[in-house]
This record gives C-alpha cells, structure tokens and sequence, in this order.
C-alpha cells in the first residue's frame, strides 16, 4: 500500500513511518519537501531495506492510497485546505486528538462538531472515506519496532477506511477494536487525555491501553 | 473494615462481596432486609469462612466504615435520601454511571452535575468523604474469584475515601490508579459504556482495561 503521512515529521509520523516500512511504500509529507527529505534520512537509519519517500502534503496525499493525518489539531483546516483538490476517493485516517493543556492535566477540548474526526468529516470530500484511530498508543512507544507491548486501538469511522485502518493497525503491531460508526470518535478521542493524565497522577511514562475480556463467556 | 453495599443484592454488590468477605466484614445492604439475608445465604455458599451480613440500608450504612453504592443511577437519589441521617463522616465509594441504552450500543447520560459521583458529592453531608471507582471492571468478572484476570481501575476523588478504595481495590484483586480529583470523573465513569460498545461492536463478553506503560523511561 502507498501510505502518506501528513505532518509525517513529528512523532506520531515518525512512529508509523518506522512500523509501516517495511511492508508498505511511506510517503512522508511536509509543508516543507527538505523537512520530508532530512527526515527520510534520518528514519533510514533505523531501517533495513525501506521504501521511504520524502515530499511535500500534495505530492504525498496524491500519490497515496492512504493519507494519515499526522499533524496537530489546530492545523487540521489549513492542511487539508491545502491537500483537498488532491485527496477525492482517498483512505483517510485520523489520530487527531484536540486537547488544551491546564496547570495540571490536559482537557479534551473537541471543536463545536463534537471532535476532531467529526470536523475532518466536514472538511473532506464526500468521496474520501474516515476512519478514526491510534489515538490510544503513545507515540514515543511508536517508535520502538523490537520487543515493544502489543497497544490496543479503537477504530471508529466508515466502512472502507476502518478495514483500511484495521489492516494497518495489524502491520504496525498494534491490535484493534471495531469502536462503531464516526459518531462515537469523541469518547475514543478522549481516551487519550485521560492516559495523559493517568501517567501524570501515577508518574507514568506512555501509557497506553490493553482491553481484557473472556473468550470463553461468549 | 467494615464495609456496607447499599444495594448489595445486585451483580456488582455481588462481585464485590465475593472478592472482600474473607478479609472484611461485609454488610449487605437492601431497601427489603428479607432479600439482604437470603442474598448472604446465597453468597456464603461459593465462600468458606465470610463474614457477610444481611441487613436493610440504613443499618448497613449505620454500621460501616465504608459505604459502596452499588445501586443503579436512578435509584441514587431516593437511595441517599433514606441513609443521608447516618451518613456523616463515613468514606463513600461510587462505581455508578449513568448510562442510556440506545437500539445499537449504550450511551453515557450524565446529571447536569457533569457525573453521578459529582450529583452524589452535592447530595452527601460535607464530612463524608467520596471516591468513584471499579467503572472498568465487568461485574460478572469480579464474581469469578480464582484464575481470574488482574482488571485496571481508576479512582477519583477526595483524598480520604480515595486511599480508602485503593486499598479496597487491591483487597479484591483489581490494580487502582490514581485518576485525580471528583472533576475527572465523567472521563473515568464514560469509560463504561466504550467498554460495553466494544463488547457488542466485537462480539465480547465482560470487557474491561489493563494500562500499558513503560516503567524503564521514568
């Protein structure tokens, strides 16, 4: 698959990148194509034999199958403002949390649409497809590929996308959950300030969630 | 201790005095006395040496060091009503949510207060001292005693009552942590119905949370 990471140089862009490359071919986009290329090299190093390209978002989005929305919250308009004449029928994934950091913890603080997936859905074309996920892993954990704990993640979204998302979630080591339709992406979302929060209160570094059930009680 | 499950003849009043009745005495609390004594009949079968008793309500509360509010979110009102004159300067705990259900999953319908723990807090005496918790665990899981998974819970609340849960916590197998003051609450008790949501988006039985984190990058 032809996977474009939008933003795909900060964290979580850096994370994916170094789980997905092996399998699949990585566009990292940019606004600036020299911050993609400098960070494909930089990522390279981690990697054996990647398929890593560095570019700007249009360039990326366009030749992509899948588009990851890798960049922070208050730049979600303005980016896909400038990828829209280029991303009709695409795979669109989401992992955008809007948070506001307090003196103590961080608040969910999603836009007036009810979160960040349900403000994309807007932004988007009615062609591109949603899903919303990865927002349950945390991004430095991202970026250990050896030896790391299997991270579960909720996938809520439109039917092309979450069976896009589910595939990707399994060739990155992550494990997903069916969490419904877009419309339940707010309690998803904010799953991630309460891991947050709880590795403040219990001084934790990147917490992250395992869901238990019983097999055996179905 | 002693600890009174108001509303103990449910499943999680169940649960609950299944997982603490060979270390604490464990007062079964119900509007009808007659229900409270046969539900302690019922429990002490699958225990060996409990201490259980049956009791009404207000001699539950009346008795105990700890009182559990194990009855659903509508019934809470008239519940403290009928126990707020032996109430004082008791530690309370509430795993209660508010839910609704909807054709296709449950959904969290909270007080105007923002919670149930935050409606509960403005209905008990200012001495008592209040923690929410046990939202993540499934109630039929804690019935089950042995070979059973170590769930997660996390604990709001004042500081008093919280220490009080999490001992309680760790008393009945399950691993507490620290969730911050009562404000958090609607994070942490919306946190079962996306756990009930999973369980019927992915065919699940008693789904609840283990929290991943990595210790070594303290």
């Amino acid at each position: 698959m032809k996977i474009a990471l939008v933003g795909g140089t900060g964290n979580i862009g850096r994370g994916l990148a170094l789980r997905w490359a092996l399998k699949h071919e990585v566009l990292i986009g940019s606004r600036s194509e020299e911050k993609a290329r400098a960070c494909v090299l930089e990522y390279s190093k981690h990697l054996d034999a990647a398929r890593l390209i560095g570019c700007n978002n249009v360039d990326a989005v366009s030749l992509a199958d899948v588009v990851v929305l890798c960049v922070p919250f208050e730049y979600i308009t303005t980016t896909l403002e400038s990828v829209k004449h280029v991303i009709e029928n695409k795979c669109v994934i989401s992992p955008v949390v809007p948070m506001r950091r307090l003196s103590d913890r961080v608040e969910y603080a999603p836009p007036e649409e009810g979160s960040a997936a349900l403000l994309i859905r807007k932004l988007l074309p009615e062609s591109a497809s949603l899903a919303a996920t990865f927002h349950t892993v945390p991004a430095r954990s991202l970026t250990k590929t050896e030896g790391e704990k299997v991270y579960d993640v909720v996938v809520c979204g439109e039917d092309r996308a979450k069976k896009i998302a589910f595939e990707l979630a399994i060739d990155a080591n992550l494990r997903p959950f069916d969490g419904g339709p877009l419309e339940n992406s707010p309690q998803v979302e904010s799953l991630t300030p309460l891991l947050i929060n709880l590795g403040i209160y219990n001084n934790l570094k990147n917490v992250g969630i395992k869901f238990l059930y019983n097999d055996t009680d179905r």
